[in-house]
């Protein structure tokens, strides 16, 4: 339920338009669902902006069920992430309006009308394998109504290929760079321009990569200002992020 | 040299208002002047909006003088960061503009104007001892002509003392959050709040705290979205980046 | 065998109600049976107030069967940790009083009475992927006779869903917190009331938690006193300490 | 102000003997006092049964005493921690009611009664190099009005030590263990009796202890139940956890 | 080829008894033997007084096989470790004198004798998920010609298990401790008695065992000396040093 | 493209041999092709001497298959690494001149005519298990044109097996050494001779081999300067690396 | 007191020789002294075959000086490692007979004579930096009464200086290799021989040595079986273990 | 001695221009001379191409010294590394040739000349405060005889600093790139040309950089070949391995 929806209530009631009980049916619930096995968050939408995404990882089908029941009927925005080919079949029998994005393992639905007048989001990836983690962002992003652009696969490797497209990063509103391996490219694009860069580490590499860790420190460690990182395949996190700068 | 000095230079060129060989004397060393052990990046404030802070740790007081001498004719925003109060009293006698924050170890000048109409960047901390790093970014912030505002030692161990300040927290534009040991509070607040939020894990603390690692690791799992992390201890990576959003 | 068990056989020998032929049966393998493979610590209920659980991992199908075979005759609590449904199956063909949480992967039976006029332990868990670990605890202190409440799913995220319960959380005599990814609700919770916290980090999470490592520090760096730590995913630790605890 | 003091002022202002605005002041600074630089959580006796202990490292000598001076007129048990002579000395001026136990580094006064027919805490330690942590716990839990019991220098080097004092470890409430090295004392203390044991990791050793990390390892794993660990070096946490479970 | 069967040769040549020709033939391929993927190292037993073991894990099955080929005609001691069931299927189809110690996947044959009048090996588990490891020593052992003598499952949970059997451990001539979690069964039994402990972590365990890493620090950090520490699980390391020691 | 074919290009536009349409056709996709999720860094043979290698891992076959019809027209060396054979079979559908080296996972084709005159880089493993990464080496320096020799299975534990091959050492221009476990054999070699080695550390090994983390700090940490480090089983990175050195 | 003093003691009781208060004064404080801070363990030279070492890192030189004047009465090996000159000149004023070793930072005196017709143990170093941690092995030996040869400054930068020694190597009847940064001379000592290694890391080095880490790892994973591994820097562990090993 | 010295020796002997036993004095010492406390690898010229430097942390100025006496006899290139100043006045004293670079810490004298016709070796740091690690390679590779330039100060921050110089990068034989931090320079440069690039990690940096652990792991996992490692701060090593491949 979203601050303008519970604003609407809360006027019917004073003017006398709904009853105090049927004021009541409509707010009972908040500020949670308790279905047992999880507390959905209904408060959300109006403290954060954005409700409940639902991530998938280690939920039962049963249980991400239930939680989607719920969540239909308030007609927001969803974002199941890290779902399976599997749970998606099974989901869209509930709700046929859900879509899934395969590379990235997302199930979503109801987006927001993307917002006129703002800037775009540059999604960046320094190589192919990093794109499943772009694409979260990039999903998530569209879902909270952001307008994102992106650039896949113009790692430091070939830095021509990033230094080529100038234009397309200083017009951004903010940059997310997804990379694995060394991670170098965070710190390259922010050395260019003035943006905020949100870096996301992934796990691709071997060996001494340590499943990010490399990633992961080069990001924090960047000598240029301006980049600040989130956890190793996090592209909701820097999707979020992302559309929170946007917005404001 | 920042982009309105820049243009201003080539239109008087065109317009013949100064000669070929006094645009070439006052372009001449970009887009770096070269001092051997150090190459000054003149064309950062033209691609990076604010130009190169010195990172004084590990260089020579001699070294910092030089490029401090380079720095101060273009009368830009000055901020030297990680520095002595030794190096402060040597450098005011060259400069006597120059100001000192003793415990954020941060020698600043020629701060920009806060820029009107703007929303203020909030700093939380979760300790006293957290209150170092803090400042490097509310001068960072300052330097930088961002509107600031603080919230010290509101920790997770009395959480009332963050929840009470819920208005102070809705209106900021940004938030950093700065904590040690175990580094929560970035997770509490981003859960509060739709606000991008910096966490700047801190080095205090002591055992498995390992010199800041707990509340990076912390921070980077943030269940909550919204927040992204920065290098341990670094205030002025956090200041700096929360000056690019809130500008934008 | 437990105390008072052995002060009856001693009581019967002295009293010569029975042989020293039989008090030797009955107490030959004190303190220990010897499997080859295992040494079942009979000893371990008069010494520990509990007796021995079996750890099932690593272990084969037939060394559990012949531990249960030795331990089914005392009529004692019986407590089968990380254990297959598989496996399950199998031993209740041998003693069909056995009793399967599926979720936590223990088998059990012979759960002692619910000790009266003591108080409850309360476990809450950060997230519903929590929830195997917790009911582990769960299962563990009702078997030893602690009554428990559970709250699941009451993370920072939304620190609504806990503040809204502090009379349960005042009203436990020892409360465990079970946690992934950040584990800042252990700190959080421990900062509200003044019982013991146990913390139990869990492996929910990804990148950046390293397998629960993340919320292992985390919860070891707490700021807030009055919280202690087990082992990663070890919700029969966190269990048996609380019904040490909530016994005395 | 304790939970007492505090109903007493309302029941006053309710019985009309004292003036609202009397009761205002005697309130006003609830929940915490700001002093800037420091909150003052004047809320945790409240919630947690015993007031707030000042971590002094890394708080310059002028925070602490400031932070005293408001402590001192509540006629509460004090504790600072980590605190060295100089600072004592300091601080003595102004509260000559001050106390200093060197080995832990721990200034105290006015300690609590110790709380009649209530069992004692045994601090058990490895060796001598563990004793400041010990007595960290030591004061922690006398200045709660805890009864406290000390065992020290019997590690597994010499287990005849410890199982020599079998009646030692029987009759306590709960105990500390306090060990580095190989930190293997807490396994065989909970192996031989049914109390809950609180194992403090030391950061004493060298080489392949890396501070207090082994310790800490073999703590987290103890094959025997019953055992819950806290930060390494912590006694303060160790001594207010077991304060909490003996209050009980 | 041993030490004895080498001068055989050479005795013979220098009486003539076999040409020239012969003995090159019989010698040529000392030191070692070059199957382009594995260099066999015949000049082992002469320097080491053991042939060389072959590690199976990652070798295919056609270079386990040529290897054995190889070495079956040198009526020598053969032990093949990491080894699978079906590895040793194939093989005894080469070679039927061949045996399988399935627990510890060690496929071998062509013992030497026990060597008379010399003392035993003693070989202890914590637990008895550590037996695998502990059997890979005991194989080691026996097929070098030494006594050995088992003691499993004695862990420091139920330390009576251990300190009934102090005969056992005094009579020993080494002891090998295989011990996973938390592994403080080495410093336990090193502080019982004057031989030297062998200890062997193993990756039993979960959580912070972190596969046996907590388990090699316990052991490396002994407080107790006369310890000294091989590989995580590591059987065969440690029944070979044992048998070094016993031998000598 | 290679720089001769570029000039020509060139050249002929100039004399007028091709129209400005053919040389832009020729030339547009310089310097690299967009293929969406990939884009070809054409301009790498001009700049690196080499054209781009392909990792295979986390591509999907689709991906390399695209890809590779990219690359056949330019018919230069095409090096494909940590391949599926399922994968090498696709496409081998597609473009028959493909080989395969199974041990490696590496297909290739159209290598390089050996240059004449120039030395060999010899490859050295310290045991069977690391041939599959000297095997990605060595094919790596053959599509380069560099001539290669190997000594496989010359580890540390028979030394005899390396010190007996001192010619084969000093004759290379490079010499490389793949060892895991301690990776000690690097250390060793360099220093015998006085060639640049370049060390492989690999994955083989258990335990406290932390999956190559302990062959690469040993390799790291060699006390005989001379050696240089390429990431845990990069036979790829060892190759390409001497390649260059060899070419110089 | 060392068992044939305690036979002594009984037998004389049992012939009547002494009063049972007189062999009570004797025993008295068997098997432990309390210092309060420190229990000296009187048993151990009966248990383990020599007293007990002191160990005076982080104690204070009032209680070492206690701990020594408990000690001297008992006209045994004395061994106080890990201690300054200071507190060495502070001691030898209360026992003359006290020695110093500077380098290894040892005290000590009364060692035992040398045990005849029992081999030499040998301790290589792999350069000089090593040798502190070898000085600490020898002392600890030959307070033992065990017979050493050492050989220092020996690494594998240049092998030849150990192959050069393998008469020496053969003719030990243990070898203690010291070694830091790769620490890979325990390998290739280990290769050569048939004796038993005892491996000591040392914390020489920088960078990526970690403090002893990379030795330490390299030591465990030896490929060549024959080596056991004590904690970094520890050459009483080392020297201590050599000696049960050659006594036996 | 060199190869050349060794040669000529041996021919005045075959030729009867000396004596065998003034042969035998020149060379006696061959291959090492032993010190005790060091044994002098005489033999590595001949077989490394330049003599052992001495790292003279941990040795004390006594042994410094009594090495330096040894060395100076042969008239060769002599490199101490890691000195201190007092270290260079103290040897000054004996030897006046010896010169130091303090930045570095290094002595050094007897250079080679410089090689005509080869190509220079380009060392690039990424900040000013790597320029101490960049001025120990320079050192190392003058003292060899190798020619060096400099680029200084180049990091990815400002990137146009050394997308400025392609020309002298192109033009080198090999490249250092020295770099802390998150060390992203080393794949950048790696990127841009042909030449084998080896990367020296450095420990400058704070937090999250470890000590140099985050740029080591950066250029371990470098996406563009050509790129190895040294040890972190090993500009010694570097230099040393640059000048083995500008050699050849």
């Amino acid at each position: 339920m979203r601050k303008t929806a519970l604003k609407g209530v809360l006027k019917k009631l004073r003017s006398g338009k709904i009853s105090l009980q049927k004021a009541f049916c409509l707010l009972k619930d908040l500020p949670y669902t308790d279905l047992g096995f999880a507390k959905l968050d209904n408060h959300r939408a109006i403290r954060r902006g954005f409700p409940e995404a639902v991530y998938c990882e280690r939920k039962t089908p049963q249980q991400i069920e239930k939680i989607l029941r719920h969540l239909i009927p308030r007609k927001e925005p969803l974002l199941l992430t890290r779902a399976s080919e599997e749970c998606f079949e099974r989901l869209r029998g509930i709700y046929p309006e859900l879509k899934f994005n395969k590379q990235a393992g997302v199930i979503y639905a109801n987006e927001k009308p993307v917002r006129k007048k703002q800037g775009y989001v540059l999604i960046v990836t320094a190589g192919t394998s990093d794109i499943p983690v772009a694409e979260e962002a990039r999903v998530t992003l569209e879902t909270m109504g952001s307008r994102v652009k992106t650039l896949y696969d113009a790692g430091v490797a070939g830095i021509h290929r990033v230094l080529d497209k100038r234009g397309l990063l200083e017009g951004a509103a903010a940059i997310i760079v997804v990379a694995g391996m060394e991670g170098a490219l965070a710190s390259v694009i922010s050395g260019l321009v003035s943006k905020p860069v949100i870096a996301v580490p992934t796990s691709v590499g071997y060996g001494a990569s340590f499943k990010g860790l490399s990633a992961l420190l080069t990001m924090l460690n960047c000598c240029s200002p301006g980049v600040s990182v989130v956890n190793i395949d996090n592209g909701f996190g820097a999707g979020y992020f992302a559309g929170l700068i946007s917005k404001s």
